[in-house]
């Protein structure tokens, strides 16, 4: 099994990105590191550290999408778990192996980083999604 | 503001922590560290490490609890996201001074640790834990 290495991030859907703020940054005292604007995936981000993760805040930026879609059905709240692998690779391969249900059969490459998700109906609701982190 | 350490744990609520564990310990392969039965919040717990953090995997044990309605309503899935401070006392009456809305006002004190939740009206729908380690 390919080595399984942090909670890389926990994110949260928003309505607004600026509202959301007030409690993560301002109230509870969060850093916040940067905003991002996510056009491929119709989003704005905010990344605030915590240790040696993450949690952020993810404001669909269309509401024809499925995270604009998630956000007008469940409201806020907690919308992915992101759990930082060293080989994806092996990991994905490794899970298809044994059945379960993913997202993403073939990890998208992104700068700086290789994703995929996992279907929430193989992981109790949860959508996880799986990171390798590449220089 | 006092310091925040870490994402200590991401809870999620399951029907049943044994089937759980066949996606959480058998196919993605987090280590499973213990199972504790929590009788006085009526529920059964599995600690599984991811870098300095856990997820856990919490079954309600009655039905009949707000944890136990919290699954009967929305389903399996992320119930809260704990974070780690190092002055509990000192986050509640910072985060009460700027009106934030609290489930516990004074933290509850439990072996090993002092915990209060904010309320997820306060955070964007989050049911947010607050963890103070003690020795």
């Amino acid at each position: 099994m390919s080595k399984i290495k942090k909670i890389n991030h926990v994110a949260i859907v928003v309505e607004n990105i600026e509202e959301a703020l007030v409690f993560w940054r301002d109230q509870l005292g969060l850093p916040l590191d940067q905003i991002e604007d996510v056009p491929a995936q119709a989003s704005k981000v905010a990344f605030l550290p915590v240790g040696e993760g993450e949690v952020e805040l993810v404001q669909p930026t269309d509401l024809d999408t499925g995270l604009g879609k998630y956000l007008e059905k469940r409201g806020e709240g907690m919308h992915h778990l992101c759990i930082e692998v060293d080989d994806i690779d092996g990991v994905l391969a490794d899970l298809k192996a044994k059945g379960v249900r993913l997202i993403d059969e073939i990890a998208q490459e992104l700068p700086g980083r290789r994703m995929a998700f996992i279907h929430p109906k193989a992981a109790n609701g949860v959508l996880v999604e799986l990171y390798e982190i590449v220089d």
